[in-house]
């Protein structure tokens, strides 16, 4: 089997500055080309820490990649480390010079510096993957059959990078084949699941493994397989799935690795049908989940985030004396906020959210985590009331889930009246 | 100086599913507690790179903080190999078993089974840190003067037990003191910035590190020192952070360690005024980003997200003859989608967008990319053009952090005026 390790390089990564969603994207692009990640390791810009998780990492790995500490700035010691550390010297690399004039000169318009053009140079001895999309170029070295790789930090220079490398990759190397299937769903819990598939797990061949992936009341799971024969694999895999759906179908989402949102998108477009939105505590997360997806003008028509009293009764039409009554949390009022937008924004379907999402703004008969989600369209609204017990981020992710969710049930259950 | 790893377990962060968000975190709490992070890696639910990880971070590494793997599912191992790291035998912890089952019976009101109450089980020579959020317990490890910490990897549950376990670990070591000075630029390339600044940088004393943090059109400068006296590092830190601020000062935006939506939301508090968006190709996220703080109900009125012509004029009252003119993407529409907001939603300032955000949707005239960003009152309305070359989320998250700033930097020209 071939092992990769990712190194991610950079101070900010070590005192928490910046989130590192670099690891997750190149282990998804790894694992389906077959490469088999072992580990990711993320150290500061310190020239001992580099060659130091070289030399270890090296020792069981057959690919290292490494992201980080390119850039024109004197922190970023990354290429200075590797020159020493492949016994090289800097030249300069004309296609990047060309791509880094042509980038500050048309492009960005503005002035080019001693240090920008610093970043054409590169050591003799390695292979320049030409960045499209930036100034720092990637660098293929090898040693001993390993294959070591550095590429900027920036994440779409990064991917810009690895969509030429993972070819390169596969060619040098023979991959074997892996494969997965995953599942999605909703509304049950880890262990239950787990309960519930027992024995379908203990039965399985050693070759074919389960995992549980939970994130906020939704949790996928997934068969994978691995081996030389393609066919063989995704066979085998294909039966033990079938098996596994059949066990989970009544909380199962999709069959397919996609998102709630995604799911939602794709039954809308099927049926040639429109969703809008009216969200209160979500605050447009809804909508910015939906619209996230390329392609989510032909399913969504708009939305309207009503915070206050004053907006919710001007922008949909919401009673003032039932706001007074219940309040902007209660049944009334998100079956009345699912109404207005039907009317104003004229979609097919709505989604409408009222709720408390913390850490302020709890009462003791509305804890924080009160949420009503009411779905429906011009001939029938549905509502629910849910109790979350998360943090303000957490709470509004699974309020915008849950409420996606609760719109893919109304649709299903329509289609099948 | 007391060196941390962060060990992150999981198949899952391997293959990419789950993005790890727990590490930047845990560094940031870390780094205010004045504990230096050194390493931090991601391994799979594998019994031998587990006891490897281990053994090799323990050389470095005084505390030693582990995430993952403490699932009720069989493919999470971190107990069993714990407890067999470090010699010892499982024993219920009876807190942890009363919790979890108030869990299941009261709280989640699902069935209690066999595989929940073992995670009431815990290695007899641990110390256990309660999880008052779920049910696998924290667990605190002594072996000659290093500290091990397990933790659950859902990360609101490893929140709760981080919030008991820094001060534990403060009391345990003496730390030195490590500060940290942070500030935001809008608008300029990270070598522009680097080139202004060269001669301070290069004047800075050993003790006192420079740091570029690049994040889609801003730039954190951040100025760190360490040492045991804490009113020394401060007053010698502050004295730089003066000269750096001045040196850099028509591109700053704030001096603190704070996001474009704080700085707007802080401006907005103070001067008592409110806000509401027009959005379209942003799709509710500038909404969204405001509504992430808690309390951002004080300055924020409401939003309304026009993805459709239909939905801008009903919503908005854009015109629809210039929209047929014009297009949706243009200054006349984007300032009527202000205009529209204002009128609408009653807020004090409005922030409108309309742009082409890919990867389809572009045109010869108007290629992907484009966007209009309007900001103002009802006396005045500005507008600018952009030209964005990233893909569609960061088209997005660039737009919305523009489009604030235009805010901020109308607001101060206002009270400069």
């Amino acid at each position: 089997m071939i092992n990769a390790t990712i190194i991610t390089i950079g101070d900010e990564l070590l005192i928490g500055q910046v989130a590192d969603t670099n690891s997750a994207w190149m282990a998804q692009q790894l694992n389906a080309a077959g490469i088999h990640l072992r580990r990711r390791v993320a150290v500061g810009d310190v020239w001992n820490e580099i060659t130091n998780v070289l030399n270890q990492e090296k020792l069981n790995a057959d690919i290292i990649l490494m992201t980080g500490g390119l850039g024109p700035t004197s922190d970023d010691i990354t290429k200075q480390v590797l020159c020493e550390y492949f016994d090289a010297k800097l030249i300069v690399h004309e296609p990047t010079l060309n791509q880094i004039k042509n980038l500050f000169e048309v492009i960005l318009k503005r002035p080019l510096i001693e240090r920008n053009l610093k970043q054409a140079e590169v050591p003799d001895n390695c292979k320049v993957l030409f960045n499209k999309r930036g100034s720092a170029p990637g660098m293929w070295f090898e040693e001993n059959g390993k294959i070591f790789v550095s590429m900027p930090g920036v994440p779409h220079e990064m991917k810009g990078i690895m969509e030429d490398l993972i070819p390169a990759l596969s060619a040098h190397f023979k991959f074997p084949y892996i494969s997965h299937r995953t599942l999605l769903t909703i509304g049950v819990g880890e262990s239950f699941l787990a309960e519930k598939i027992s024995s379908f797990e203990s039965a399985l061949p050693f070759y074919i493994k389960l995992a549980y992936l939970p994130n906020f009341g939704q949790v996928r799971l997934r068969l994978s397989a691995s081996g030389e024969d393609k066919i063989n694999v995704d066979r085998e895999l294909d039966i033990f799935f079938t098996e596994l759906q059949d066990k989970v179908k009544e909380f199962m989402v999709t069959n397919v690795d996609e998102s709630m949102e995604e799911v939602t998108g794709k039954i809308l477009l099927k049926n040639n049908k429109s969703v809008c939105t009216a969200e209160s505590c979500t605050g447009g997360y809804i909508a910015h989940l939906i619209t996230s997806r390329a392609g989510s003008s032909s399913y969504f028509e708009g939305s309207v985030v009503a915070y206050s009293y004053a907006a919710k009764e001007s922008l949909l039409q919401v009673n003032k004396n039932d706001l007074l009554e219940h309040g902007a949390v209660s049944e009334t009022i998100v079956k009345q906020m699912a109404k207005g937008a039907l009317q104003n924004i004229k979609a097919d379907y709505a989604i409408a959210v009222s709720g408390i999402m913390g850490p302020g703004g709890g009462l003791p008969q509305k804890p924080v985590g009160t949420v009503w989600i009411a779905v429906g369209n011009n001939k029938n609204i549905r509502s629910q009331k849910f109790n979350l017990r998360f943090d303000r981020q957490r709470n509004i992710q699974i309020t915008a889930v849950t409420a996606l969710n609760m719109l893919r049930e109304f649709i299903l259950e329509e289609e099948n009246a």
